[in-house]
């Protein structure tokens, strides 16, 4: 084969994309080929996005050879999947995700290519629309890309994106990154549209015969000619999808791993002048086998794995937070057939998998919808059902609007399981889940509580199906050690008494209460502390008794102090407190990559940073 | 004629919508038009929603007539137009918005008719698919009816909730209520989707035409007909809308105001297995001249006016905050042509018509898309260009992750103009603006203001221009007298200093603080009040300043306490305060619908109330 004679590219000595002007496809293929190396190499010691980045490579490749992005400008939709972007446009991934290393998403103080910033889904639409107006209202001319995934387009805000960009005239190319899947499988009307339109495998694999047929270049030319003509027909005679319906002009589908065909519809796109849409056919996780096969979502996001056999590194003897309490309320749903689970695309995520199959019609993935999942789950509420929803906190601040108007104004009844609360480590800013807290005290009606052991996450999950209307539980992207814990009812609203002592008091939440508790015993420190289960509503009893100390230490490195630190200190006032009070509270700020641990320590929230307080 | 032989039904002894199953066409037309006169006379003493009342009179009718709400289901999008719903199911509308009465939305508590509640739009096909969940988990049979209009589809979620119940199998009846103009008129390419389907004048007049030689009971079935297989074979051979595409089942356009047709097609809904849409086209204001030909709504939701002449009343010698804050604006985009202004559908009701006739290109009216309408802000801002985006309080609560992710994050300057922001009045719980403080107090970056006369308004808009990242600008629906105001620069982040005196400090934010300095020098009260124009950041030098005194009262009756107030607390302890703090805000519920005057006398806010203390 003549692959064997064509020249390696150093990845970590590119400068800038210019260079791939000069290849040949088979170059380009190869290419192709060392860039997957190196992503599966780099997620595997530092985890990521695997499954995004490799179904992309061959997409911008294609894109950075069409285009200048010193000019031209690209928004990627989550930014989970621009890996093979950053390696083009001179980044060294060795450092991926790690405290001052590059970013897991665009990144715009990192490089003069990155032209926004993203994290949470279905943005770069909008985006996309804004810097088109921004363009056009400057007089200039440059191309501007929003690259986005299937699954992403199920999101309310992409569909207003693309119904505002449809009918104001400025021009967008919009890369829609068709894999069939996202994060989950993907859901809802609109993932039927796509599949209808010639993704299913016996599409793929004749595509794949007719291709390997169809060799040498007049073949390939045969090829890309047959499957335009064929689109053609179709679009014209079916008119099939959303964005003909909208008014958009449509290129494809076509195969998103075949970058000749690319560069063709790239070529077309720019002559246009108003907005198309490319539809590219990809393959998430192509490249290696584990990932390729997955259809759960296993290989979306990873954490350190072993390359040959696919096992991912976990730590021994403990679970994850997720896992206990997708088993505590698997038991629920066991016992309390009105129960009805609602996942917004996150349910691998938050160790759902199994709840699909137990209860087929009781457990429900609305994709990525998480303003509709809040509204539908009003919807069975107001029915006598009792719907837990499941989500990240960092999600969970999409829905703010419908969790109050739809759920809490109307005083329904509903559980929210809080996944990622806290400080979430290396995705960095844009997942950070320490806002929840403070956003959900500002809705009337809402119960905030979190456990500091499982013992207390089983009586807050049964707790939470007693009518007290919104219910949300937090907890944080962490293992906790599986070793003795006793059962036992907390009382609704109440705080638990940890340890007594005197002159001061802590008033801890979350699991860091316990580490707190061993520390305060090993070094004999004489102080009470105050399990803080309910954040709010206050327990006033236990305020009262606050009144006797010197000094109030409110610990809470799960949140900002806007929520309950600050709601203590209005209690603490409303008692004409006069003793000193001490918060130990994640900083208002957007918190950028790092270890956990090392976040931790940089805003000193560290359970030693308390023991040095006394 | 025969209408003159007819019967007048007393609508205000209306127990139930039983009676119309026994009443004739002829019968049902001249129902119709004494619930418009009843419509029309109501809000013109005491405001409310009229345009969309109007348009939907023979629909409600004819769903009231098909289906059984004692049992069978039906959720209002929105809410604002279920006036006739309201009057079927037996409710007396004199006493509609006040204190006590009848509500200007769906309420629970107010009729076992009403099956759920909303105020905010986009809502109700997420409900249905709820509603529609739990009938059929509990093996029930019944219909559920989802009515929304046309406007509300451009929302995202809306979209999510059409995508979701697409694909699940269970069935709702959507009624779409399609006017072709909502609050504003309809924008984006969806909009043109409903336009192309046989929406132009020409159709309607043809329509109207067709129906006058068509007369009488053959010609009535012949037209129902014709249009039937029209419509049928539009819709398989061009496959048009956004429903088919999601794979609904649809029946129309059909005409919204003609109850026989509307009949027929839910007759043929009900006999549907699956979801199926009922397209109405409807005239908004229909029976009331100048509704019918309003195209920018003024009449969408009305203070009170005379029927006649369709004056509305004003009251004398002064000017609304949004017009103020309109007029501010209007002068800043003639001096810097890189501000563009965003409005998510509510440019008339914050006075920004004229805006868009004199900055066509710096004027989008992105429709009910509150998400998109900040993150295409933050493509604008990202641009070097300055948005300027006009919300309501309360639909600002739909763009907090947008907010956050996609400007405040990256700290892009913008400024926001929040309107109705604090108590609103006669709308009551969803529509209050009482949370927007303490919801952005949660995000880190954003600048909180609030001004208490014109001069600081223009100070504020000017200061908002000047990099400071997201700058936001509350203001509320009320009105304020032009008379002498100096203009003033007011530093970045300060309070002003109204008042000094000894023992006691109040510090004060917002238009009531003019008031309270009235009323505290003409009770000769020796106090010191600040003026907390900047809510956020806190001037810390007045915090110091502060510290003296034994007695620091905070009053803020445009939020709850979270946000200012408890912040201010906070610092209060951090600098070791000794004294008494009273905070005066709006408490942490929903609030009930009654004048703001009649609000604020209960929860103890107002400016005699803060006398009192002293």
């Amino acid at each position: 084969m003549a692959k064997k004679e064509l020249q390696h590219i150093d990845l970590k000595s590119i400068q800038n994309p210019e260079f791939l002007k000069g290849m040949s496809y088979p170059e380009l293929d190869l290419l192709s080929e060392d860039i997957r190396k190196y992503i599966i190499d780099v997620t595997s010691k530092n985890g990521g996005h695997l499954s995004s980045n490799l179904g992309t490579v061959e997409a911008i490749i294609s894109l950075c050879k069409n285009f200048d992005f010193t000019k031209d400008k690209i928004v990627f939709d989550v930014g989970h999947q621009c890996y093979t972007y950053k390696i083009l446009t001179g980044r060294n991934l060795d450092t991926l995700r790690q405290k001052g290393g590059v970013s897991g998403f665009q990144k715009m103080s990192e490089s003069p290519y990155d032209h926004f910033e993203a994290g949470h889904s279905s943005t770069s639409i909008s985006v996309a629309t804004g810097l088109a107006y921004a363009r056009d209202l400057s007089g200039e001319k440059y191309d501007i890309i929003a690259f986005i995934g299937d699954s992403s387009l199920q999101n309310g805000l992409a569909f207003e994106g693309l119904n505002e960009l449809a009918q104001s005239g400025h021009k967008v190319i919009i890369v829609l990154n068709d894999n069939d899947m996202s994060i989950s499988k993907g859901v809802g009307g609109l993932s039927r549209l796509f599949r209808n339109f010639s993704t299913s495998i016996i599409y793929r694999k004749t595509k794949g015969a007719m291709r390997h047929v169809l060799k040498g270049r007049f073949g390939r030319w045969l090829l890309v000619k047959f499957t335009r003509i064929k689109n053609w027909f179709k679009r014209k005679v079916i008119n099939m999808t959303i964005f003909d319906n909208l008014g958009y002009s449509v290129i494809g589908p076509i195969d998103g791993h075949y970058i000749r065909q690319i560069d063709h519809a790239l070529v077309r796109a720019k002559k246009q002048s108003k907005s198309v849409v490319i539809h590219l056919k990809t393959i998430k996780g192509k490249g290696y086998e584990f990932a390729e096969e997955d259809t759960e979502g296993d290989w979306h996001g990873v954490s350190k794995f072993n390359i040959e056999t696919g096992e991912i590194a976990t730590k021994e003897a403990t679970v994850s937070w997720s896992s206990q309490y997708a088993v505590l309320l698997k038991n629920e749903m066991a016992i309390n057939e009105k129960i009805v689970t609602i996942v917004p695309a996150t349910g691998h995520g938050s160790a759902l998998d199994s709840l699909f199959n137990i209860y087929p019609n009781r457990v429900v993935d609305v994709g990525i919808s998480e303003e509709h999942a809040f509204t539908f789950a009003g919807g069975l509420a107001v029915s006598g059902f009792h719907p837990v929803i499941s989500i990240y906190s960092t999600f969970l601040q999409r829905s703010y609007d419908e969790l109050s108007h739809d759920l809490a104004r109307m005083n329904l009844n509903a559980t929210l399981l809080i996944d990622r609360a806290g400080l979430v480590g290396n995705d960095g800013e844009t997942h950070q889940g320490i806002y929840d807290e403070a956003f959900l005290y500002t809705i009337p009606n809402v119960t905030i509580t979190m456990a500091s052991r499982s013992s207390e996450a089983l009586s807050l999950v049964k707790e939470s199906l007693c009518n007290h209307g919104v219910f949300a539980i937090r907890y944080p992207r962490e293992f906790f050690s599986t070793k003795g814990d006793e059962v036992k009812k907390i009382p609704y609203g109440s705080w638990k008494v940890e340890l007594e002592g005197k002159d001061t008091a802590i008033v801890s939440t979350g699991p860091l209460t316990m580490k707190l508790k061993a520390a305060l015993i090993e070094n004999k420190k004489d102080v009470t502390l105050y399990n803080a289960i309910y954040l709010r509503p206050m327990d006033k009893a236990k305020v009262q008794a606050l009144l006797k100390y010197k000094r109030v230490i409110i610990y809470n490195p799960y949140a900002t102090k806007e929520g309950f630190a600050n709601a203590l200190e209005s209690e603490l006032f409303a008692n004409k407190y006069q003793g000193e009070v001490i918060v130990k509270c994640v900083p208002t700020i957007f918190v950028k990559q790092a270890s956990i641990k090392e976040q931790r320590e940089e805003f000193k929230i560290t359970v030693d940073d308390v023991i040095e307080l006394l």
